[in-house]
């Protein structure tokens, strides 16, 4: 198909579109959009297929711009081809409760399928929702029945490349041959520091070809549309491999500061404006002015995007009656709910039951619950051993020419790659159909903070199985085990962290992490054996927070999690027997579950009357909150066997109760001790 | 040269060890040592220059092994060649408190250069060690006179080459030419999950080509030894590429599971040890026993070392004679000490100084100090324009074929490579002679998480200028707005976070930040403009916290930082006004500092008897442990213009008052208001 006048007219309103809301807000990046509008042009309406009226279309192609300060480009396309964000949208870009905030965000603007902007997650997420894809289509489509058979296509720039997770997601998706992944590299030769040679001089071509990436090279991206046209169409043939186009563009341009930073991150002045408007054949007095037919134009891609869905709805409607558990069981994926009665795979247990490592109990809710839930969708950074995320009879994820597993597997070796893997679980999490767990060391979950917190603020459900949560790991020693770890994701909001005391205890971690559509989760395990305690029950653990023990007049409240509230049982039976003191206990797995408790429970859980110790192997600074005294570790750890480890901390029965001593002491001329639970104002939310 | 019968008994000396140790402490990692033995002896015999008398030697060749779990095979070879690490100190392998822990740690062990372990750091840290050479030669060096001009060597596994962080510093690293780094790569095929081609399958040969490094191949790193040779042999004439040799070897070569991840991450088995000492010509029934002819013989190159070394001294002494200056220059460096009176530089403000953002004043700070401190050496992950991290007349560190700068320039272009640009300040600070800083965003300052906490726990002074540090950034939006970080880094050991409110404060944090010789710090600093605050002295500030603002009969502490001090300064006089209510203002740049001082200070800036409520547009998790009530942002922020993201979260002076009442409402009937600095005991540290 060939280009014509309309085209141009199109590309050149995405541009100005995006000058004047950058104008308008006066901030954001112009220079992005500008240069990669023609590309943007040709995939959008010349190979992408989607509905704007149901952005949630399953089978829609995914587009995700990873250089996600250029987002005037997605907002401009997203209203020019009609989706639900009209031109007053684009004219309150970057002003406080717009839909068009300064980088996309997927939870609140139709069309966004992942929230972008800090480099290099873009990508990351691409990859994700193609696997995600792949996945799908192995496990829906039929013979005559193609379900599944969207393209996930990814913008990125110089930026993107640069950062180092997504060479760990590219080299990831090259090794899985994701042949419906296709990347186009903006390559303007600019970044914020000026020409992108004063950095970034690597031969990028050659970098994604180790990787068993399809590369291709369009030398003109500012004018050469059937160049564009070509490689798109050449990369969706590679089918066991991704592609990325290596597309040389102008970025700004028609600015008189085309190719230079000047127009990567300010908005153009106004007689730059005037010239470009006039030179595009635009109305130099005007602003948000689109040719209607622009409008006309894209209003028939996406009107031809409205008929593929409803093809594709007469379709899932005869896969109904052929095979209607699979149909059933792709609608209520899509939905976010899990399947009725699935609560009853989770372990429960006793006292009576043995002593074991908290990741062992987390394998066997995920082997219990990996068959009624299948979507369910793991992996593990190289730690599959360690972090135990494996069920035994779980088929890899991989491309079926390896012979090492096919894409309807449902465990993925992400390699030592935390921080794609985190990205790239965001990814899954938004294609709709699977809902992904992964394993690494709670101290290596950091590496992905990027992601994690991307997690958080996109609202997706995404499970991180951190194990080795402590010092109790023992012999690897200080660089490994976490001390300011829960209080950075603790404080991280919309993100819940878990780090449960037992069996029951992980069973309700589980529970509520599964069934929080919209949140994150971080279950933090451990590598020793953990007795199964006296008054845990999943119903109370749900809570975040509870009594484990009350104690008729009880002196102190003795507050713990994971590993040391067994520690904490015996402190307690310490203190009575050594100090005649009576002391309750209770467990908080979660502080974000219980701090969304009532007020009235918190205090029934942390009453006002008695002082309270926390103890935790950890950084103290957070528990302040909950308690009036603090046991903690504000130093690094120390290499040894972790019963040494714990003594050399004193979190010993007898090191509790020295503390616990010394809090009575401390606090016993206070009257009317105040629970922390009470608080002057609430907080804004 | 030959090799002989001394050196496979010396290679199979270091296997045994690492095969006593790990079995001895029943954990740790014997493969790694037991494939690298024959590359290490090479290269530490025949090539490294060395004194083990003297670690701290300015010219040593630097040795990293980024696959730190290996370290068994780096303890083996110190002890060998006579560092102060004995037979016993091997013994206690991986047990508390010995200077042979679980992985290598830098402050502790003598000739460990770096803190290694977490995987890809090594690599990194290698890469600043490189860079820090390369600059010191370019600066020290005179004809006649090379000072420096060692070699840094770096070992590393699948792992490290499959974490993002590596691929960012070897990018980097070809980008600057490093002639003088040599890395080897553990080709060994295995990775805790197994064969490595179930997740890394690239083409690692292509792809450090594309990074425009010298890649060689070496077939059998078992028994090659020749080969081994020649390679590095031709990679120190690589003058302007770094080299990597890629050398297959077998993992826990000799042991009947040899080649399987069995000998990864698990001590061998009895029988295993025994039939391999037996093929070693060792006795079966002896552990931690080293043939006496293997001390010998690696005593020979040890005193050839120190002979280098002294030869090295004699040359700096005849420096010293004709270049007086460089040599004082050279010796303080090394001390760690800075000039003396470099103090007198930093800049100081009055009230009526006019409003100006901190990141300004920061750039102050630096353009102020840099010719006094010759040592510091800067950099910026891309952001230089906005991080204001280069002063005018800076020259950047780059290769000085490309016409850009040369080696003795001290502003680097890191590109946007947040988590290398952490890990090389690592290596940069660990070579003696530069103080590094670098600027990024606050928020991702969390991409460098991993990095960070090295710089903390192997105790090196690097200076992060984290810019842009709160909502106070604006239109970016949400997905650049920190919540979380600084409760993070607040909570990480031996780090100091400092958020300074003005232009005062800001000199102070640097100050306590330069002189701090064995803490890194990260420097928060705002985009917005802020004013020169009535009562903030430098001498007040280096404290961590202070008095801002005295009040007789005041009824409320009102406690802030950086940004939100100045507002809280208009806070009172609004309490004062409308309410009557007379409040004291105390500004607290640094957590960590102020912790450090004693139980009086800190109790005389947070007294008994009144209130507190601190105010920061962060997460409140922490606050806790200084305020009574927190006011501050527990969700995410949004995008906008400054100030009506300020005001959607009522960080004005109504907002601030209203919670101010609040809190003495609440408060007011509590007799004997306790200070949070009052604790019923001491944390162990």
């Amino acid at each position: 198909m060939g280009f014509g006048e309309i085209d141009q007219k199109a590309i050149n309103s995405i541009r100005v579109l995006a000058v004047d809301a950058t104008f308008a807000s006066n901030s954001g990046h112009p220079g992005a959009p500008m240069g990669m509008a023609p590309v943007a042009h040709v995939l959008f309406n010349n190979f992408m297929k989607f509905n704007p009226k149901n952005p949630d279309w399953l089978n829609r192609d995914r587009f995700v711009l990873s250089n996600g300060h250029g987002c005037m480009l997605q907002y401009a396309l997203l209203h020019l081809f009609g989706y639900a964000l009209s031109i007053d949208d684009l004219k309150a870009f970057r002003t406080v409760d717009s839909i068009t905030p300064g980088h996309p965000e997927a939870h609140d603007t139709p069309g966004i399928e992942v929230t972008t902007g800090p480099l290099g997650q873009g990508i990351c997420n691409a990859v994700g929702l193609a696997m995600a894809q792949a996945h799908t289509a192995a496990t829906f489509n039929k013979p005559g029945f193609t379900i599944s058979d969207n393209y996930t296509y990814c913008f990125l720039g110089d930026g993107c490349l640069m950062e180092g997770v997504s060479s760990e997601a590219s080299s990831l998706a090259g090794h899985l041959q994701l042949g419906n992944l296709i990347a186009i590299y903006d390559d303007n030769h600019i970044s914020i520091d000026g020409d992108t040679n004063v950095a970034f001089t690597e031969d990028v071509v050659k970098r994604y070809e180790s990787y068993g990436w399809e590369v291709l090279v369009v030398d003109d991206g500012d004018t050469d549309l059937n160049s564009i046209e070509a490689a798109i169409k050449k990369a969706q043939q590679s089918k066991d491999k991704p592609t990325i186009i290596k597309l040389r563009t102008t970025i700004g341009y028609g600015s008189l500061n085309q190719g230079t930073h000047g127009v990567h991150g300010s908005p153009l002045k106004a007689d730059d404006i005037k010239q470009l408007k006039q030179k595009f054949g635009f109305n130099p007095d005007e602003s948000f002015a689109v040719p209607q037919e622009v409008y006309d134009f894209y209003g028939k891609h996406s009107s031809a995007g409205a008929a593929a869905e409803e093809e594709w709805n007469k379709l899932l409607a005869q896969y109904a009656e052929k095979f209607p558990k699979e149909h059933a069981d792709l609608i209520r994926r899509q939905t976010g709910d899990l399947p009725e009665g699935w609560e009853k795979a989770l372990p429960v247990y006793t006292p009576a039951d043995p002593a074991i490592a908290s990741r062992k109990l987390s394998e066997t809710v995920l082997s219990k619950v990996e068959s009624v839930i299948p979507e369910l969708f793991g992996g593990s950074a190289d730690l599959t051993g360690s972090n135990l995320t494996r069920w035994k009879e779980a088929v890899d994820f991989q491309a079926p020419s390896t012979g090492l597993g096919d894409y309807a597997g449902r465990y993925v070796r992400y390699g030592v790659r935390e921080h794609a893997m985190g990205a790239i679980m965001n990814g899954l999490a938004a294609y709709g159909t699977v809902l992904p767990y992964s394993g690494t060391f709670l101290n290596f979950v950091s590496y992905a903070a990027g992601a994690v917190r991307l997690s958080a603020l996109s609202r997706v459900r995404t499970i991180w199985v951190a194990t080795h949560d402590s010092i109790g790991l023992g012999e690897d020693g200080p660089t490994h085990q976490p001390i300011e770890t829960l209080a950075h994701f603790r404080a991280l909001p919309n993100n819940m962290v878990w780090r449960p005391a037992d069996g029951n205890e992980t069973s309700a971690a589980y529970y509520v992490a599964l069934t929080s559509k919209h949140t994150p989760s971080i279950i933090a395990l451990s590598r020793q054996n953990l007795p199964q305690l006296e008054g845990s029950t999943l119903e109370k653990a749900i809570k975040g927070g509870y009594v484990l023990q009350e104690v008729e007049g009880a002196q102190i409240t003795l507050i713990s999690t994971g590993s040391e509230v067994g520690i904490t049982v015996d402190a307690a039976k310490y203190l009575l027997d050594k100090h005649s003191i009576k002391a309750r206990i209770v467990s908080i797995p979660s502080f974000e579950v219980f701090d969304s408790q009532s007020k009235e429970y918190r205090l029934s859980v942390l009453p006002d009357g008695i002082p309270s110790l926390s103890i935790e192997v950890m950084t103290t600074l957070g528990w302040e909150r909950y308690s009036h005294e603090q046991f903690g570790i504000n130093r690094f750890g120390a290499s040894g066997a972790y019963k040494d480890v714990y003594k050399k901390f004193e979190f010993t029965p007898e090191g509790i109760s020295k503390r616990a001593v010394a809090t009575i002491n401390f606090w016993k001329d206070v009257p009317n001790i105040r629970s922390p639970i009470n608080r002057a104002f609430e907080q804004l939310i």
